[in-house]
């Protein structure tokens, strides 16, 4: 069976494993990003640890198929070069690729970590057997990835599926990214904790020992103590959520829907309404024949879909 | 060259052509569609207008490699059933392809008219020569179509591309599929031609004839009036639209969005500020690879779409 080394390139971490093609992790290893070091001393630590995590799992770099990287975007998936990835500063235009083929010698496939999820999910959890996925990842930000005839949709320039940048409110919040009504800017975990941070109670102000510390975990805190303010500021969340997996399940007709990121720790208070509330509002010829989950593969959503990456090369 | 016989299914009229592979029309005929009468008499009409358009070719049916069919959604395009167009009331799960089929002993392929409409422009029209395409017709209702690798994209079961069903207003307006704050149920001509009758100023309706009849070409005749009634109805029309063109630039990465249906007939009073208002609200990384442009086929969409449905058969 044939092994790829996978790497998950994050703000705070490294993360690098040797996975089997059947999915199995054989070693792991992780080191801090240390941002304000730069991209080079970052490469340099990485491929150490890429050399150590190797021999752990008992191979040599010449048993390993192909590396997988997956990254924070924007990036050029096909130059192999990260652009100006917000999480890490000073990675302008680095030829991530290059620096890390000429380092171990082996032949390296970048893709966006929203992109590397959607194939970690379709090959090793939620996704497996289905071969119309969408996937969101709801977390700092929001990001997704679909998955077409069983590979990943791409688009003209590698860039497609910026799900959230999905317009939900034509006359709305302005985005960053110079849209408005965009998802993100309602949605991600750094969205509904200034949103409960306007308008919090005295509880939710209790509970996160400030109104400057409320976090979406604080929101969902209070939410299972009924406090109205946070209640409103989720179900505003959950509402406009609904609008976005609509418009994508109208737009791309998958089989299944798949949620990732942080603010799945929510549970049932996240998927009971986001699921009925989105299969409502979409087409009910495409609503019949799709259904909306959490992801499955967790903290390792990094390191199993750079794996991902790899083996959809092979 | 092939040749392909192209069947265009509408509310009001069945159009037929004989097309040759690189576009050439060899002869045309139309009939009424004379929905009260049922599909099977439409039907009947239809067989002897095809046998007949294929003679005025210079043709016999065993000249024509494959027969294409657009018409109106939604529809079955895998099993060849209509499901329940709106526009073609009476034609509910009616077995269009094996009717065609048994008709005419020739193979037949029925994809939406908006599919059919995508991959007309691609391979005759304003998508020629651009792999990935997004098209969208503003009609009587907003429909979609998308092209990727030169490929219709089709979906888990076929219903992709409802870019008319885009939510643009999560706590928006209601629309008849179900949603809130779609696409359609906003700009689509007879959705213009309702908030222009609410709002209507006296130029309007004079120009009318009366509130009741008021059309999306009389609006766009009061705007050309600077009647600022009808440039605020038109002005919102636009920027919806442009939300939803945004979106899906996020969402597919196309190289190209073609904008077709009667509201095209606006001209540079759609496509100046459409374009505009679009490439500012998506992302700049997907906007910089992209243009907005009107469709070039005009009336012939219809039969020059079916017969595209039919050579990407081939």
């Amino acid at each position: 069976m044939k092994h790829v080394l996978a790497i998950d390139i994050g703000g705070t971490k490294l993360a690098v494993g040797v996975v089997r093609e059947d999915g199995t992790q054989l070693s792991r290893g992780r080191t801090p990003t240390d941002v304000p070091n730069g991209p080079d001393a970052a490469v340099e630590r990485l491929i150490a640890l890429c050399r150590q995590t190797v021999a752990d799992a008992g191979l040599s770099l010449g048993d390993i198929a192909l590396i997988g990287i997956g990254c924070g975007g924007p990036l050029d998936p096909r130059a192999g070069v990260t652009l100006n990835p917000p999480n890490l500063p000073g990675w302008e235009d680095f030829p991530l690729v290059k620096r890390v083929q000429e380092g171990l010698g082996r032949t390296a496939h970048l893709d966006n970590d929203a992109n590397a999820a959607v194939l970690g999910e379709h090959r090793f959890g939620a996704g497996r057997g289905f071969a119309h996925l969408v996937y969101f990842t709801v977390s700092t930000g929001v990001g997704g990835g679909v998955v077409l005839d069983d590979r990943l949709y791409a688009g003209a320039h590698g860039n497609a599926a910026e799900l959230g940048h999905l317009q939900v409110s034509y006359d709305g919040w302005p985005c960053a990214c110079g849209g408005r009504g965009c998802l993100e800017a309602f949605c991600s975990g750094t969205n509904i904790a200034r949103r409960a941070q306007q308008t919090a109670s005295n509880r939710l102000i209790a509970l996160a020992g400030g109104k400057e510390r409320i976090t979406t975990e604080h929101v969902l805190a209070a939410v299972r103590e009924h406090d109205a303010p946070a209640m409103k500021v989720w179900a505003d969340t959950v509402e406009v959520l609904s609008a976005g997996v609509a418009s994508a399940i109208n737009a791309f007709n998958p089989q299944r829907v798949i949620i990732g990121g942080g603010v799945t720790a929510a549970g049932p208070l996240l998927f009971e309404p986001l699921a009925r509330l989105s299969l409502a509002r979409a087409m009910k010829p495409l609503a019949a024949g799709v259904d909306v989950v959490p992801a499955q593969l967790g903290d390792q959503v990094g390191v199993m879909g750079a794996a991902a990456v790899a083996l959809s090369k092979i």
